[in-house]
C-alpha cells in the first residue's frame, strides 16, 4: 500500500490537498507552474505512480454526481432539506477538488445513473430522493454490480448492500411522540409522507413504538397521509378540522406539512386556544420563526451531505478498500427540539 | 434556416422537448427505443441534420456550468440569494435537457472558466459572485474573445460587452431611501457591501440620488461598510450604537446585515422604542419572519437565474444569433416591500 499521503505532497508543494488531487488526477484546469511543483513533490516523496494511475483510472471527469428529484416550480434549491444537504456535499467536494454535477430525475422519477458512469460524466454519485419503486431498486443493483461508487442519502433499502448515509428517523419519531405522551396527550394524529420513502416507514415505526410502550394501540382513524408539501398539510387540515373532538395532538412527518396543518386549522376557524399540540420534523428555519415556535426533530442534513460525499470520494482515493468490503451504513443521531407548539396546556374536555 | 422546430419533433415523437434535445445532441443517457422514435420523427419532419450537426458541435457535454463563490462553512446553498437563483437556473436547465455543473471558485475568488470550456466540461456558463478585481475582468474578456457563451448574473462591468442579467438595484435603493425620507427621517445611515460588487455601487448610486433629490448632501460619517454577512451587521451595530444621537434610520444593503444590525443594537442595550427605522434588501424569508417585519427590497432572484439560463442556452441552440450580435443586458425590476421596521413613529428628540 501507499505510505506517503496526499497531505504530505500538498505540504511540500505548498498547495491544498484539493490541488494535489486535481493535478495528479488530471482533472480541472490548473496553472502549469503549480502542476510542475506538485509533480516534483509527488516524485520526491515517492507518491507512487501506481496509486496515481489507479486513481486516474477511476477519476476521469472530476465530477461528483448528485441526483436530485424534480418538481416543477418547487424551488428545490430553496427547500431547507435540499439546500442543507447540498451545502454539506458542496463543502466536501470542493475540499477534495471535485465539481458537482447536478442531475435532475425525469418526471417519472427515473434517472439513468449507470449511463452517467458509463459516459464518464461522473466519477462517483450521491443519490437523493430515492424511494421504493419498481425501477429504482433494479437500477441501484445494477450500478452496484458494476462497482460504480455511489451512496444513497436519507433513504435505505432493506436487504441491500448499498452504501447509505441516513439519520435515525425511527428514534426521532419515537422521541417526538413520547414527548407528546409525556405532556399527557393521548389521541395523537399522525400525518405521514408517502410510504415509498424509508423516511416515512421509519417515522411510522417510531410512532408505533412510542404508543406500544405506553400500552396504547395504533388507531387507524388517527393516521393521515400527506406528501411532505405544505399544500398537503393544508389538505389534511380539512380532514382534521372535521374530527377535532377525536384528537388532542398531531405529529407531522415534516415541518412544511406541520405549518400547512396549522394554517389550515386556522382557516377552518379553530381558535388558538383550541389548537392541538403539534410536533413537526426537520427543524427547518421556519420551525423557529413561526409563531408559536414549532417543536420539531432536528436532522443534521448538512452533515448527511458532507459525510456521504466524504465516504464516496474516499472510495475513489482508496479503491482497494471498496473491493469486497462491507458497505457503509451510517445513521446520524437526531434531536427533538421542544418549542411552544407542543407545550401548551391540555385543552379542556 | 430551419423551419421545423424542436417542439414539433417532440410532439410527433410523444416526448418532451428536453428529450428531443438530448437525443439529437447525443448528450445524457436515453432509452434506445426513445432515441429511435425521436430520430424517426426528426427525419420525417425534415429537422435538418445540418442544424443538428451545428448544434452537436456546440453541445458536447450537455452541462450548463454554474460558477459559485465559496466560503467555508457558509452553507452557500442555504442562502436565500443562491438557493433562489439556482432554483431558477435548475428549472430552465432541466427543461432544456441540461445537467448543472457547479464549480466553486478558489479561495482567492479565481476560477478558470476558459479551462472548463476548453476541456469541454461545459457548453455554456453562468457566473455568480463576479466582482471588479484584477484577474476577473481579464478572464471574462478572454472567454468573450473565444466566443464561449456565458452570462453574468447580478453583476455588471462598465464598458464591457458581456451578457448580463441583473436587477435594477439603483432603482431599488432609491425607493428604499425615498421611503425613509417620506417617513420624515433625515439622518439615514447607509450600510453597504464591498465596493467591488456592482451591487454595492448601484446601491450607493440609489442612496445618493434619493438624498440629492431631497436637497440633502451625502454625509461621510453616515456611511458604513459590511460584507453582506450577518456577522458584519453585528460589527457595524457596535459602531452605530455609539452614535445613535446622529442617526434616525438605517438602509442596509441586504437583509442579513440588517438583521445583524438589529440584533447588535439590541445587544448594545438599545430599547425597542428607540430602535432606528431600518430597511433591508433582498426580501429573504427572514425579512418576513423576523419581528418586527423587516422592510426590504424584493429581488426576483429565481427569475434572474431562469432568464440567464434561458438566454445562454438559446445561444447554443441558435449560434447564428450569437455571432456579431450585441450582448443581452437585462435589468429586472425590483419592488420595495414596506413592513413594520420602517414605519414606526419618529423617535422623540
Amino acid at each position: 500500500m501507499n505510505i506517503v499521503r496526499r497531505i504530505e505532497v500538498a505540504e511540500m508543494a505548498g498547495v491544498s490537498e484539493a490541488t494535489v488531487s486535481r493535478v495528479l488526477n488530471g482533472v480541472g484546469p490548473i496553472k502549469e507552474e503549480t502542476r510542475q511543483r506538485v509533480l516534483a513533490a509527488a516524485d520526491r516523496l515517492g507518491y507512487t505512480p501506481n496509486a496515481m494511475a489507479r486513481s486516474l483510472a477511476r477519476r476521469r471527469s472530476g465530477n461528483l454526481g448528485v441526483v436530485m428529484p424534480y418538481l416543477p416550480k418547487a424551488r428545490l434549491f430553496s427547500a431547507h432539506y435540499f439546500s442543507e444537504i447540498l451545502s454539506g456535499i458542496g463543502s466536501r467536494a470542493r475540499e477534495e477538488g471535485y465539481d458537482l454535477l447536478i442531475v435532475f430525475r425525469d418526471s417519472d422519477g427515473a434517472t439513468d445513473v449507470e449511463g452517467l458512469f458509463r459516459m464518464q460524466k461522473i466519477d462517483a454519485c450521491l443519490i437523493l430522493g430515492a424511494k421504493e419503486e419498481a425501477g429504482e431498486r433494479e437500477t441501484l443493483r445494477r450500478i452496484q454490480e458494476k462497482r460504480y461508487p455511489f451512496c444513497l442519502i436519507n433513504q435505505h433499502f432493506a436487504g441491500e448492500s448499498f452504501n447509505e448515509v441516513d439519520a435515525d428517523h425511527k428514534e426521532g419519531s419515537y422521541q417526538a411522540v413520547r414527548h407528546l405522551l409525556e405532556q399527557g396527550f393521548r389521541r395523537i394524529a399522525f400525518v405521514n409522507g408517502p410510504e415509498a420513502y424509508s423516511n416515512s416507514s421509519d417515522r411510522r415505526a417510531g410512532y408505533e413504538r412510542a404508543l406500544r410502550e405506553a400500552g396504547m394501540l395504533v388507531e387507524p382513524d388517527l393516521l393521515f397521509a400527506g406528501n411532505f408539501s405544505r399544500t398537503s398539510g393544508l389538505r389534511v387540515a380539512e380532514e382534521l378540522a372535521g374530527c377535532m373532538d377525536r384528537i388532542d395532538s398531531i405529529f407531522a412527518a415534516n415541518d412544511r406539512m406541520a405549518i400547512g396543518i396549522q394554517q389550515g386549522l386556522r382557516l377552518a376557524g379553530v381558535l388558538p386556544e383550541h389548537m392541538p399540540a403539534i410536533v413537526g420534523y426537520d427543524d427547518s428555519d421556519a420551525a423557529e420563526m413561526t409563531s408559536p415556535g414549532l417543536s420539531s426533530v432536528r436532522v443534521p442534513f448538512y452533515e448527511l451531505g458532507e459525510m456521504a460525499a466524504a465516504q464516496v470520494l474516499r472510495l475513489l482515493e482508496e479503491p482497494e478498500k471498496a473491493e469486497g468490503n462491507s458497505p457503509f451504513k451510517v445513521k446520524l443521531p437526531v434531536e427533538l427540539v421542544v418549542r411552544a407548539s407542543s407545550t401548551k396546556k391540555l385543552p379542556k374536555d
